[in-house]
């Protein structure tokens, strides 16, 4: 039986170290960066192009993507970046793929970027035109709820990613940035935009708040989702919830899809070797059960 | 839309309780269970009839027992017993539900009980001859992965129920003790119990230790079963896997059941509120997230 493919994203380096306080030395990212190479990951966002004022944890974001673009130009490099200044820096330094960032609750919008949805058009309409040759991978936030707003509707989010097209965004990552998606609103929410939308890439960004990220992203594949999103260690957290578990666990969805028959591409005991490394380097907030717990047994990691 | 009915069973105050190594009061225990009760749960795992030295935790078994047969005899109310000593002791103080234990794997069974499968069956067989009223629901540990001999098949589980349906079993438990079943697997597994054995009851049992419970327990509720266990605040752990997570949460799948659309007949609030007075009053590993972490934002618990 041939294994059905599953492409994975791995989002540790910017959104899980983005949330740990202490600055990460530059070489621990970068050896957590070669890991994940070494692992067999074809993307990673490996850094965030922000105010070092707001985000000091980032303020090596050119030294990455320097080495990366020397050593690892092969890959699908990209970073995030939460204005246009963030798109040109990005660009300055030789990436070609940029993820900006607009949440769907408009209440949410004004907390994250300080915009009304017409400002954030406005600006990535600039970056569209500014950077023709940037592929553009837009973050939707709050796509499935909003801590301000509530459960949101598929209408609105239609409405967006319309909006989005005609300025010519290349992609869409659909966020569960507070993590309460569940089964049957992915399925709803998929169905939805892949009907609307038939040649878009979309791409699943799952936070696990409740628990539910490894379901929800099972789901996504399920429903034949472009790519998932996931953080080694399931390092992160969230601004809104203290103490909130990050992403998804790379390392534990991978077990999961391997096991489950799919090809992931990605060595799984690599994975976990990067992130036992990273527990040990890094004071952060790691939710991941392979690296938390020792579950090694006979027959099974 | 109608909503979609699920029957879940807690077994936190087994199954949890009895991985908690220090003490617990039992009027702790008890407003635990009144918690439980509270929250609507028809059927609960209230405690095992072990051996005191080998569990002492378990000593107060009569006690509990006595307790919630005098004040909730209309749920159904069972215990664990490890062999005819327990049932016995069951049957004296009024339970007609017991749950013996038996893994598909025979290292295990010898590990866990000290008994060839022979040996088992020939203890269960005398167990449904003098108790011919009670009914005997039987956990077999180990159905899909065992710390000993690996993935598990499907042939020898069929072979076992075929076994216990012979001597008159009443219905049967699969347990996934270690953690290590997938979506495919449960699917498969649940296929063929159902397809062989049709007029069965079968009830799932799976332990968190690699973040699947969640997954899996979704994945036999769209399979049909007919109950799913779950720990309340995620209390537990495992034998052969020190620092492991225990079963699922019962909060966070009730979440999550509750937003996809089923009758769950539980209230959330009520046992996360249960769930908070466990940690502050008993000195366990909580894993559930609900418990752990802040979560409450507009529109969600």
């Amino acid at each position: 039986m041939n294994k059905k493919e599953v492409k994975l994203v791995e989002i540790g380096p910017r959104d899980g170290f983005q949330n740990v306080k202490e600055f990460i030395p530059t070489d621990v990212k970068l050896n957590v960066l070669k890991g994940l190479v070494s692992a067999g990951y074809k993307k990673i966002q490996i850094t965030s192009f922000v105010s070092e004022k707001a985000i000091p944890q980032m303020k090596d974001a050119r030294e990455i993507t320097d080495y990366m673009l020397e050593n690892h130009s092969d890959l699908d490099l990209f970073a995030l970046v939460p204005n246009y200044y963030g798109a040109k820096s990005a660009w300055e330094t030789g990436l070609r793929e940029i993820t900006p960032v607009m949440s769907l609750s408009e209440t949410h919008n004004q907390a994250n970027v300080r915009r009304s949805h017409d400002e954030s058009i406005n600006e990535l309409k600039k970056i569209r035109d500014d950077f023709p040759e940037m592929k553009i991978t837009q973050d939707i936030a709050t796509v499935f709820g909003c801590p301000y707003e509530g459960k949101m509707e598929v209408g609105p989010l239609l409405e967006l990613i319309g909006r989005m097209g005609e300025i010519g965004i290349d992609a869409i990552t659909l966020c569960d940035t507070i993590g309460v998606a569940y089964p049957a609103q992915v399925e709803e929410v998929l169905d939805c935009v892949y009907k609307n939308f038939p040649d878009y890439e979309f791409n699943f960004h799952v936070h696990d708040t409740r628990n539910m990220g490894i379901l929800n992203s099972y789901i996504s594949i399920q429903k034949g989702i472009n790519s998932v999103q996931t953080s080694i260690g399931g390092l992160g957290g969230c601004p809104f919830a203290p103490g909130a578990t990050g992403n998804t666990a790379s390392e534990d969805l991978i077990y999961l899809l391997e096991h489950d028959g799919y090809d992931t591409g990605i060595d799984f005991s690599k994975v976990l070797e990067t992130a036992k490394y990273m527990k040990e380097n890094i004071n952060g907030n790691f939710s991941g059960h392979h690296i938390n717990i020792s579950v090694v047994q006979h027959g099974f990691n």
